[in-house]
């Protein structure tokens, strides 16, 4: 046997060649000292949906506070033979020194908005590009996919089942917390159970059935192993002909008699919205109607939502390789790109990327993401991109435009502005508490209930506004401007 | 700076927590000394494509030599309240005792095929099914990906650019290095060049362009910094306006005069087929007819393939989100399958899971993998799947049949047989021997070599024969007669 191995694995060398070759480059050309920001965005809501969950923001704090290089890595990067000495040195003693400010985890995020910014010396905020967007990329899809199915299962139990399809073991395990925040209820990987305090579930597979000599005989077995928690996977013969009916035998031949009641049977091949009706009156009718059915195979927001549309009597849904994987959309597309830099008088100078695709500019400066609530309903009104030190006055009314349309307009009042990003470290030195999943969840199912319907609905979602105030649209302008777009 | 840390992570907590109930209910029953069959097989190639690619083995490997469960994991179990003491003691002196077979990485694979075989205590089969699965279905999805993507690309170089959109640190590392077995020549993946030999690969981001007071001083200070292997991304303002124009105005003035060509420019936005052939007019009457183009965006096969249709001018394809996430279909649906328990004499007891859906019917029997290729042409003509002990003599006529359509049968005469699964483990210890990732990539190319132009086609591939021997079919017809379907 051996000690505990689940340290946080030391991920600095996880990092695109070019972040290296970049900042070795700035160091050469003089920019050892140059601030610059950064900041994290993405375009798309993935399946089109609303809103996304932003999610991924722990295991990005557990990345930089492990960041270092070891003298194997710079052995290995001397062995290049294209970085310079001063260079290596430089990671050698390198000491993280950024500030960075990132939208809590759980909290609903839309295209556009910064919802991570770096302050700090170049070489470093380049440096940490690809796992700060490996690590929210990968979570917020998740959650964000998970909170799709837990709503389109309108209150029933969410069990995440994907472990084995996962891509990877981080994507496994890391995809099993996203899906809790998102609003899963359980896991089927243990692991998780363990690190991160997310149920555990899982009852039988269909080789347990196979193994012994008949179906009955499997769920004899099972029934006097787990009388208190007795799920049987009913599919692996014939759900209606064999297998309801033999959990009805065991239900009443063995658990009954030591004093439980059922916990549930599985569903998990055929047409469950049929074969689940049909099993709830063979259930209801021997006397079970508390018997859970589950059904799992295959299933999706979209497949759980027409289930129920058409009267499919489950009570929980364990949802495998299209939540693990945010199947048939993969990609979180967040983006890391430079705002500005601070100049020796400690004014900054905006950046701006112009681009072909006009989808691809981006929005310049320094800058800070507000959410305006309104203070009767506690619903959501817009979101507004501001320069960080601005201060939106919500005891006054004000006017929100559209940034591409500015004839757009609309007066607020009576809300309620809070500034959602959240500085998580201050000169290298990490400021984030760690929160439990628990709270995390709970903050997140609180959070969604503040978007109005019509943004959570799948189909044609109300585009939610996220503007920008008008000192911050002016700068964007004069640099497109500037640069003749 | 801390030492080296990339030890392998000790994952036997990474399974189901179904397989820990079912293996303690193993254990209480009476199936310690059972010894089971399990066979990992998959139902469908991604994207409709003719064949995929097996990875992944390796990992496998490496999860089962660190098979162990500490006193922290017993703790933890033990706190559940549902597992028996005889079952912690039996976890906690784990001694891993399996034979497991497997294809070698890097073989072309097809539906229906047992690409992993185990045999073993059934309590140990049982609780190794997550991560076996995890592991292989993982880097076969990427493999098989990859191998399509650098199909597409006709012999150019395709390059893994998607760690930032990976799913998980793990995603991002075992990603490129399936990646590059299937076809990639290099990653972005900085720790994947250390820890695996992958090329890592790569130049500037927008954030360099940018940094600089004009995109000129950007190109001009990393074509000193860098002259010898000069690539230059040229979208960050304009392509055909500023960046191709100061590309070549760089490449005169400094990259030449030092002696070198310059090694190319990147196009990472806009119409590429368009641009990239204005930009090779360009380059090629400035006298750089050998300076490559590389194009990235959001590239696929299918992109690829459109692109090359036109007349794209691009040498070599940075690939990121769609290969290392395989979107849009991240899913590669391996299961593992009980098919035979071993009696006390020797024999074994077949075993079968039937469904109402017919695709979910396994093939019973321990059995073996045969691939048979035509002595002249070198090409596959079929698979066939036989009893363990059964052997294809190769030096007479073979006759083989549809297993669905049995009266579809054809006579091959003139091939090799070979058995396609190698014994990596017997009785736990480990036999196989780590090969180098080049030796992997080697042996794929050769071996999709094999495969004819039909199987590899994106529309519509030939589905190739995968049959089972008249043995092996009689034994599974028997067992569904008796099931009655």
């Amino acid at each position: 046997m051996k000690e505990k191995n689940n340290a946080v694995k030391n991920l600095t060398m996880l990092t695109d060649f070019y972040e290296l070759t970049m900042a070795n480059g700035y160091l050469s050309n003089g920019y050892k000292d140059t601030i610059a920001y950064f900041d994290m965005f993405f375009r798309r809501v993935p399946n089109d949906g609303g809103f996304a969950i932003m999610a991924g923001v722990q295991q990005l704090t557990d990345y930089l506070n492990s960041l270092s290089f070891t003298q194997e890595d710079l052995a290995y990067l001397r062995s290049t033979g294209i970085f310079s000495e001063e260079f290596l040195s430089y990671l050698e003693h390198f000491q993280f020194a950024c500030d960075i400010w990132a939208v809590p985890e759980g909290t609903p995020i839309f295209p556009g908005e910064p919802i991570v910014t770096v302050r700090g010396p170049v070489i470093q905020a380049q440096l940490i590009e690809t796992m700060l967007l490996l690590t929210v990329n990968h979570q917020s899809l998740i959650a964000t996919k998970a909170n799709r199915i837990a709503r389109a299962a309108q209150g029933r139990a969410v069990m995440e089942f994907g472990s084995r399809r996962a891509q990877g073991p981080d994507g496994a395990i890391y995809g099993a917390r996203a899906a809790f925040i998102g609003g899963c209820c359980g896991t089927a990987c243990t692991i998780c159970d363990r690190d991160f305090h997310i149920p555990a579930l899982g009852t039988m597979a269909h080789s347990w059935v196979q193994l012994f000599d008949s179906e009955l005989d499997a769920f004899r077995a099972y029934a006097r192993q787990y009388p208190s928690s007795c799920t049987l996977l009913v599919d692996t013969y014939n759900v209606l002909k064999s297998g309801i009916p033999n959990a009805i035998k065991v239900f009443n031949e063995i658990v009954v008699p030591q004093g439980f009641r059922p916990a549930g049977v599985r569903i998990d091949s055929g047409d469950i919205t049929y074969l689940s009706r049909k099993a709830r009156k063979m259930l209801d009718e021997a006397g079970f109607p508390d018997c859970k059915i589950t059904a799992s195979n295959s299933l999706d927001e979209y497949i759980i939502r027409d289930m129920l549309a058409q009267g499919a009597c489950v009570d929980s849904f364990g949802v495998g390789e299209r939540l693990i994987t945010a199947a048939p959309e993969p990609v979180f597309g967040g983006v890391y790109k430079l705002s500005g830099v601070e100049n020796p008088d400690g004014s900054i100078t905006p950046k701006i990327k112009v681009s072909e695709n006009v989808a691809k500019i981006t929005t310049p400066c320094f800058k800070a993401l507000w959410r305006l609530f309104d203070r009767e309903t506690g619903k959501a009104l817009a979101d507004v991109v501001t320069l960080h030190d601005e201060v939106i006055d919500d005891s006054a009314p004000y006017e929100i435009f559209d940034p591409d349309h500015v004839w757009k307009r609309k007066t607020l009042s009576n809300f309620r502005a809070v500034r959602l990003q959240e500085k998580i470290f201050e000169g290298g030195k990490c400021l984030a508490k760690e929160k439990s999943l628990q709270e995390l969840k709970d903050y997140c199912a609180r959070q969604v209930d503040t978007l109005w319907d019509e943004v959570k609905r799948f189909e044609n979602p109300h585009q939610y506004y996220v503007d920008l105030s008008l000192e911050l649209w002016k700068v964007k302008n004069r640099l497109l401007e500037e640069h003749n777009i």
